[in-house]
């Protein structure tokens, strides 16, 4: 794996040059995000869906496109300003231009009083609605007067885009990769999951093979899910056997967990697997804790096995859908784990086996010199480790299941395994023995 | 449910009434007692099984009729009177009319030394046998010297007496109510059974439409159960899909439970349900608890699935079997509160369905109104409430489970059911989708 | 039983006797331990098997003879002598006769510094070595100077021997009973395994009638059970029900088990069931804690129900592989208690059925006279007991489950189970009731 050790190092650089954009559900900013990840994974194809396509219960709704957004005061001042921080305007605002008493105009403003630093992020997608966001301090600082409003927008017809990228495998079935691009300037709600995702794909690509077929989509939360899944809901229930959901997944405080509806999918237990043997506290959330894609992916009779690995939930921290979300909060090492735990999420998948002792009883590993092989300052650990996964290795156990029964990580059991095999002591079996 | 509120009020004074009858398995007491309730359900229907009638291991005893029974001092002063309280009387005694010591009087008197102000209840159904109850104070106050003992009982052939009445369902399928009518003056043990069972049978009488039929029984418990099940069984056993033995109802002090021999019936479920949200302090007993009916409708190769929700449980509270056991420790919001855990085990049962979404996806909410039809002051949880008992409307698990799941009250999510169906996001199933 | 009830007694002698023989994989000592058991239940077979003979992936190794071994000072004293302590020398020994400075002699004394006063117990059976064992503090007495050593040995084509008996029963099925006779003096591993073995099967071959057929084996650790398993496995596959490494058995602290890889066999259940009754606070092992002939017998693809009931488990206690697991440590009644414990659970497998109740409801025990025959000071709680295991009788369930159920012991309960089957109660059912 050592090839791969630099895969994702320029993960917060992407980042960056991502964060000022003004994505919303469609419009300019996610064609200009969707190009950029472009050229960092060129198979990526880019789809138009118009507005007005009925999608299950939804309608792609109108394109809103933003020029400018500003608030002046009556001597002219630029007080608030879109371009100074996209979180400024309400997503989906309509246009006006209007002078307004600061009494008619609080009711537009948004800010947070217990987070006076921190500019909220406020959206409108399905009511006609304008408004501002600013922080509290600053809402505080307005004085009585008139200001002058501008908000330079359009909401009409047009399309709503999305980026998927299919890795073909060796087998048909497929692990779903899954990402949203359609908040604005915040950094690990929403841009660490696209960025690790690329950093994912990057790396998928370049392995000599893979036995599963790679799903990759890059679209916006909710609606794009639900556009997405409409086109390809059979599909999808037939070849899908493990996926992910890939948000907030780039600071350094904690790992988490949220299950598939099921819970009991491949994707929750190699999760799960991976988080115990990553991090020993991490967070373990519940089905009732959702909030993202899975509540498509996973409704009724949709069904799809995805599982959300995550580092700092959604909704669970301080600077969570405000400006404080930002490429501080995010950083390089934090977005290093998140890549780390998803890409042994997948090696899983990719290398669980059943495996079969080829000999009955122990076998002489001393004959084999398999001792010797082993014989770090450790050995004792690890032959006993060897040991207890050849006692398992009865051909109806996958390779994970044993890790959990000798509750040792996945990748430390490959190695052996391999050692193992080559000593034709273990032999793969295709599927589980009768 | 507004139209039900007044159903029960009068429990109490039921009670009140039927508290100095003299019950005993067999005999006037009983038909008595059937009578007042028949006057309360018309439709109930007195059986009489003849003495000697062979029912499985059992045979219906001979027939007691008490007159009087009373001991009076060499003075003629009265000393201990039948007539002032049932319980001073061994039930099946024997008649007899003698003079007798202090000494040779002693060994036919019962009293609780540890509740001195207590009158025990004694009965001895199946050997021969006479003798008196009294409190330990009395008991302690008596002078040596004679003492005119006089019992004025008949044992001999008769009948032995049932209630039953067949409330008709939609479907044929049928939840078995039985309770008992064999204890002289006790409240909680055992006029709280009948009373609470007699307003049950008033509010399903009432409803404009049963999916079940109910099948109401009172009986003398054991033997009463032991013939009646000898009588029905291979019915009952077709039939009869949830049940509870209805005793131990009237008391203010906790909640509990007893479950059915197998454990997992749905009787079983639905008493856990209602009672986790009604007291979460409810007390869980085990089969290893038993002590009423259950022990015949879940004896061996019987297997109802019949479970107790009860208050204090006989056994368990201090006034158990004694003249404590009386109109003041039952009270009518003690019986109310059985009533209404009772009347909601019931209605799960009525109202338990497989729900499946008719969207793929989340709907989206804002367009059907749904937001504001339930905006009150909780709206916030409300939605999440209905956002997460629709995500678990798969078809393949009732609303029970459901409510298991997400932990909320089943009596509050067929309220939401009931809005989601009439906007066409939910249907009903007929049974589990496969 | 009470006829059973000196069987054992003389175990602490024949540990006695067997201890000063020095065992190894191969060799007299072997054959001098089988005979000696063999004269003990004659029916014992031992058997030869060829030095180089394949089984499975091992090779029975070189038959080894000891003769003498010593190390003598410069001045002609005896300072180890294998005649003193057959542990002193290194199992598997190659000869040796030379003169060596204390320097040169170091690397070939083996000692414990932790424990100072115990000679270690020292093999290497699979490469040449010639080495000694001796207390630290003897060790640390060696003055500079010249040591005579002499090893008298031979490792040359030969046999590995071991012993069978089998027991036969009204059924083909068998339960397997293992131990092992390899290890020089040392008593509670592993003396007190094949004297308790010893003593189970004069046991079983007293009993009148045995329903199965008993398979008891004597064997050197690992390569003998590897060498048996490869002559007998596909009829052992087939036949053996249950099983029990014998091992660890003679001490008084502890009772303890490890459990089969399956860890659901009956073995696991039963000897779960026994120890429970036995000693609330038993040792519970994992698998991944094993360390003897389980490790072969429950090998993937091999998979017979063998699990170990133990007093101090190998590994487990202080003395474990010195010469401090002596005669001390194992004690008559230690002997006792694990024979009594292993007795119990063959007993369990015996006499567990499947006991249907012959009549519906619960019976009239008073007509049947079943409350005086239980009538001793306890009779309230046996009538309880035989109530609650009555409850459980529907033919779904064995004795021994209904015992876990009811949490009494099995040996309680076939007692109460006889009676009610003379009483027409009860009745036996070949197998689970469908």
């Amino acid at each position: 794996m050592v090839k791969f050790k630099n895969i994702g190092y320029k993960m917060h650089d992407w980042t960056k040059y991502l964060f000022p954009i003004c994505r919303s559900l469609t419009g300019s900013g996610v064609r200009e995000t969707l190009h950029y990840i472009q050229n960092l994974i060129p198979e990526l194809k880019i789809f138009s869906v118009p507005s007005g396509t009925q999608a299950f219960d939804w309608v792609v709704p109108d394109e809103w496109t933003i020029r400018d957004a500003y608030i002046d005061d009556s001597a002219g001042n630029r007080l608030v300003d879109f371009k100074q921080n996209n979180l400024h305007i309400v997503s989906y605002s309509n246009p006006i231009d209007l002078w307004l008493t600061l009494e008619e105009l609080k009711p537009h403003l948004h800010s947070l009083p217990d987070q006076p630093n921190a500019i909220p992020y406020v959206t409108s997608y399905y009511s006609k609605y304008w408004g501002f966001c600013l922080t509290h301090n600053q809402l505080k600082s307005l004085a009585p007067g008139q200001y002058h409003v501008v908000i330079d927008t359009d909401l009409k017809p047009g399309v709503l885009n999305y980026g998927e990228l299919i890795l073909p495998g060796e087998l048909d079935q497929e692990i779903l990769l899954s990402t949203y691009i359609c908040h604005p300037s915040m950094a690990n709600n929403e841009l660490s999951g696209p960025v690790v995702t690329t950093a994912l794909t990057q790396w998928l690509g370049m392995l000599e093979k893979r036995k599963y077929t790679y799903r990759i989509v890059y679209l916006p939360e909710t609606i794009g899910s639900i556009v997405y899944l409409s086109k390809h809901l059979e599909y999808l229930k037939q070849q899908v056997i493990a996926g992910f959901n890939i948000t907030c997944i780039g600071d350094d405080r904690c790992y988490s967990f949220l299950p598939s509806r099921n819970g009991k999918t491949l994707s929750d237990y190699v999760a799960l697997h991976v988080l115990k043997h990553t991090d020993h506290d991490f967070i373990r959330y519940t089905w009732l804790d959702r909030g993202s894609d899975e509540r498509q992916y996973c409704a009724p009779n949709v069904d799809l096995p995805v599982a959300s690995i995550m580092r700092s939930k959604y909704g669970e921290y301080p600077e969570y859908h405000t400006s404080l979300d930002d490429l501080e909060l995010v950083t390089q090492s934090g977005l290093q784990g998140g890549f780390d735990v998803l890409r042994k999420a997948i090696d899983i998948i990719e290398k669980n086996v059943y495996l079969q002792t080829t000999v009955l009883g122990e076998p002489q590993l001393g004959n084999r010199g398999l001792y010797p092989t082993l014989s770090t300052k450790e050995s004792g650990k690890e032959v006993r480790t060897m040991m207890n996964m050849l006692s398992y290795c009865d051909g109806n156990k996958s390779l994970l299941e044993i890790a959990e029964l000798i509750d040792e990580p996945f990748w430390e059991l490959t190695l052996i395994a391999d050692q193992l095999i080559e000593n034709d002591l273990l032999q793969k079996l295709e599927k589980k023995r009768e």
